[in-house]
């Protein structure tokens, strides 16, 4: 996995090759490279291994959602929004560079993830078909919906249904597109399955936050802890409480596991990342 | 040319129909409709015309350009930007909502451009073609360049030659994308001279904008007038005068003018359009 991360890295770091040199160029860089899971693209990847598909080709779509993923981060973090100071275990890009740059930072990455698709040397139909997808997904139906409910509920109570309309736009959306376009590259009829083991799978790491942001340590999660409480934010577990938390997050992976199961792939591949996700300290 | 921008509005307005409620699509919809020139898709149209196409299986093009420059007007405004209280005459989107929807509105309507031209009837080859020079001309080598650009020479000093290089990317890749993308579906072999129409008419726009904010009505630009002087900006006005400046907008009409009756297109279309923009107050 770290030698496909590396892999992922490198691609990265070609694709932005192609852009002027400038201050933007820098704090695309610095996000995009900071260290991280790549768990969007990681997971890409390994659905489309689990088809026996060769990944070599389609690696640019993987760094396509990297970008889209590190442009909403950026973004998240500046002053008018989430006001973050620590991101990865290093400055936000606004505190590294300044505030116009990390702006522009997060245009740029999502426009290069357009780019980068549109430069691919695949059929155009196949394109189309996976940028259609990709930015509903990521778009203000989608992703930019959950940010918007998510500040919506920053200083007012929300319930458990309305915390789980929450994550599955602000996170499940593009975890689960990064599993549906591996199934549309391969040809297989199993979009649902990876649908609903992408929208729980989201709502498990997004659980998993709430916790690590009670009980983890600072250190290892490379931001602060504890701010959920201090801006009076609800979460599963000012809800539910850490140990009721814990059961839906184990729930929530049975049900992964259940619907791996119910498609003819090399289950073993995607257990693997499963379970690295759910042992995740950071 | 009223009727056409009402046209283009209601696309508008039907375009940002599938999106869901909340104060994010109020905010595009409020800098999206705000009475403006709709310079960028009336170019695009009248292009299309020239060439006697019809242009009304191509509006969703013209909204999408449209989009792209409302999004980058949203963020130039941004307190981390520019800091703008007033566009169009009106509060900008950040005074009249919040800085967080208004980061939003931006993210989601440069997304929304993408969905809008995936979604149009015509053939995937074209769509590609299509989206692949306007967003090489949004991006991070073109109209973000020209921001970056700008904000670099915020306080400090520009030449001539890197006022012309920042409006080249700034303004220019917009307005010659327009123009470029109507010779592209009408497969007319005109593109340098569009392109070079296109980075002249930008430049001669830009110097306008320089000599009304000395010389402007506040009321009738709908914004304030003698902030550049304020921001010890460089402007062609402050490093050649009112004079020079007015006779560099004549000349580079002129270049139009000439780069028009080069082609084999209805010549009086596009002088119609060029003298609107000629004879601009606002």
């Amino acid at each position: 996995m770290d030698q496909l991360k590396e892999e992922i890295n490198q691609q990265l770091l070609k694709l932005l090759s192609s852009v002027k040199e400038g201050k933007v160029k820098e704090a695309m860089t610095y996000s995009l490279l900071a260290p991280g899971k790549r768990l969007r693209p990681l997971l890409f990847i390994y659905v489309l291994k689990a088809y026996q598909m060769d990944y070599h080709a389609y690696l640019d779509i993987a760094c396509a959602i990297e970008m889209i993923h590190t442009y909403s981060l950026i973004h998240d973090d500046l002053p008018g929004m989430d006001n973050d100071d620590l991101r990865r275990g290093r400055p936000t890009c606004h505190k590294q560079f300044d505030e116009a740059t990390a702006i522009l930072a997060g245009d740029a990455l999502l426009n290069l993830s357009v780019n980068t698709i549109l430069n691919m040397s695949i059929d155009n139909d196949l394109k189309v078909a996976i940028m259609t997808r990709l930015y509903e997904a990521s778009g203000v139906n989608g992703m930019i919906y959950g940010q918007q409910q998510d500040l919506a509920f920053e200083n007012q109570n929300a319930s458990l249904q309305q915390l789980q309309d929450i994550h599955h736009h602000k996170t499940g959306e593009l975890i689960a597109v990064s599993m549906q376009l591996a199934a549309l590259i391969a040809k297989k009829d199993d979009y649902q399955y990876w649908t609903q083991i992408g929208f729980d799978l989201g709502l498990a790491f997004q659980i998993q936050d709430d916790i690590l942001d009670v009980v983890g340590e600072e250190e290892k999660l490379g931001k602060k802890v504890g701010s959920d409480l201090d801006n009076h934010k609800s979460t599963y577990v000012t809800l539910l409480g850490i140990e009721e938390s814990q059961k839906k997050v184990e729930e929530l992976f049975q049900n992964c596991y259940e619907n791996v199961y119910s498609m003819r792939i090399n289950h073993g591949l995607i257990l693997q990342i499963l379970t690295v996700i759910l042992k995740r300290v950071n």
